[in-house]
């Protein structure tokens, strides 16, 4: 096999080194505009092809961004990633994506591939298993920049993008209060992760605020699953003072809920309100459609993409930032037609 | 910036050539033994530092596998991918999954991309925009392996996972016939696509089959999401001779159908059958659950990745693959209410 002409070829026969030969392939503007020509054209006379990655790898600039997220196929990961490419695309970037499984160990490999692939960028999501931060901080020190979204851990020089889980946990269990629920009972999934933790405190918080006693036989750590939600259910429905409604965390749980309390024939929302969050697709689909807590994912995508382009434009600058979205409360029937009744009582 | 050790600074210092640094580097069998623990010592005195990426530009392996699928968030491909990440993460394989939103400008990008990456092979499902095969027909040069999974071109040495769309239309159709419906309308998305193609042919052949007439104006193009199987029905129920059923080559097309149907007060399933195609997770969900074809994806993915494996097993040879799965029909109650009806009458 012939071997490729590379910068070196270039560099040895016009006696220049290989990085200004590189500069000068790069556009870089320390170099002449008479250098510039020179090493164009020789690189033309000797059949030098640029391989873009191979340019990477002197340049340190690939246009592909690694996106790592833990599922492709929950919607609210596959909607950020969608507000990432709308954005980062048209500037001629584009987006690699992994996905780890809620594999800690996937995840490390993954990130270390993507520093081998010599991405510009890393945007993220953590895995739920994930507890230390090695793989974080080689990032870092390669100078590239590394952005979190949703599932963050707190590093000093990473940006990272949020949307406020306590207020969505607030709002969803203030409005089960707002329908007349009193034994409200909440299915959370890992309170070691930030998300799931202010989910939580918010519920507490929306409690204390309406003078509703905590009650800690109504916290039920699942899955976020069908299954995961049917378990809870039946577990809870069989407290002496079994609750009256249920923010589950997961709309998967929210689910499974519901189906296994129509097979305990407890009706949704009269005898029992449910609301879930994410506000997956198919909370929407359902002829008892799901109130749930929307967490504008595009706009986290979107969002998190900016954030990296800022960075990319000040490369001598350490940008850290912190952006915080606001989620909403998409009221539907599983919680809702209480209401229905409360207004045709006015 | 200190300029990094490349092999080709090494090579120099040995007075070899970088090709044999590179070799040896990477274990090639022609390189001797004593060479090679020259090559490694002299490196690791130099400060050498194996960057995988600089190493796959010389060896041609990255150990990546590179994934691409028009849309991450349907159900049918993600499912596919986790069915490659489960046969290649253990053989020690990354995937980078990209989506092109069936664009093919986008693809054309993503494949060269890809090749410029130097990922090991591509597994892809073509978007339903693409014509010309000249992207394909530079990974077949590069001698990277292609693998297509559903969406596929003819080329000349390119291997093929697909399902048996022909028999899904046919079974899909055969039992709404079966369930006593004469008026089947067929929703499909475009025929230029070789499955949407087979799936129409399926259900011609089953009516030609069971004597039933085939009828130009039950015969609606749509795009495969939920206002387009709305409007589809809108325009078959202003027919003089409506029909009493509908095969959707589409999962999300069949939901909006039977949503409008509910709008307009037909009863889905005793005046109406409504069939769907992919068993998106949502048409399980639904209190009416929609009959479906499923495509087994994850086994489609696992099977794609055999045969990428199959031939880096063996670089030499070129192998050619097809291979067909089976559908299979799940029926729900969107079709199946009929049946009870029988049985109970029996």
């Amino acid at each position: 096999m012939k071997e490729k002409v590379t910068i070196y070829d270039i560099a040895k026969a016009l006696n220049i080194t290989a990085a200004t030969v590189s500069r000068a392939l790069n556009n870089n503007p320390k170099i002449s505009e008479a250098t510039r020509t020179l090493v164009i054209e020789t690189a033309k006379k000797m059949n030098y092809e640029q391989n873009r990655f191979a340019l990477a790898l002197k340049s340190g600039k690939s246009n592909n961004v690694g996106v790592v997220v833990p599922f492709i196929n929950r919607n609210f990961f596959s909607s950020i990633i969608r507000g990432i490419e709308e954005e980062l695309y048209p500037k001629g970037y584009h987006v690699i994506i992994c996905q780890t499984h809620e594999d800690t160990k996937k995840e490390e490999e993954t990130v270390q591939n993507l520093l081998n692939a010599q991405v510009d960028g890393i945007l993220m999501s953590v895995s739920k298993t994930t507890q230390q931060l090695r793989h974080f901080k080689k990032v870092l020190k390669s100078n590239t920049p590394l952005v979190f979204f949703d599932r963050i851990k707190e590093i000093d020089g990473v940006s990272t993008v949020t949307i406020d889980d306590f207020q969505g946990g607030y709002i969803a269990t203030k409005h089960l209060i707002d329908m007349g629920c009193t034994r409200i009972a909440h299915a959370t999934v890992d309170l070691a992760l930030d998300i799931y933790k202010y989910r939580f405190e918010g519920y507490k918080e929306a409690l204390n605020d309406h003078g509703i006693p905590f009650k800690e036989e109504y916290i039920i750590k699942t899955k976020s699953d069908i299954d995961a939600g049917e378990k809870a259910i039946k577990k809870l429905m069989k407290l002496k003072n079994a609750p009256d409604a249920i923010f589950s965390a997961s709309d998967f749980a929210a689910l499974g809920a519901i189906q296994e309390l129509t097979k305990l024939g407890v009706k949704v929302p009269n005898e029992f309100a449910v609301v879930g969050f994410s506000n997956e697709p198919f909370t929407q689909f359902m002829e008892l459609s799901i109130t749930t807590v929307d967490q504008s994912p595009v706009e986290m995508g979107k969002m998190a993409a900016r954030v990296f382009l800022e960075q990319m434009k000040e490369p001598t600058l350490k940008i850290m930032k912190k952006v915080e979205l606001s989620p909403e409360l998409i009221v539907r029937k599983s919680s809702s037609s209480l209401t229905a009744k409360q207004q045709t009582n006015i």
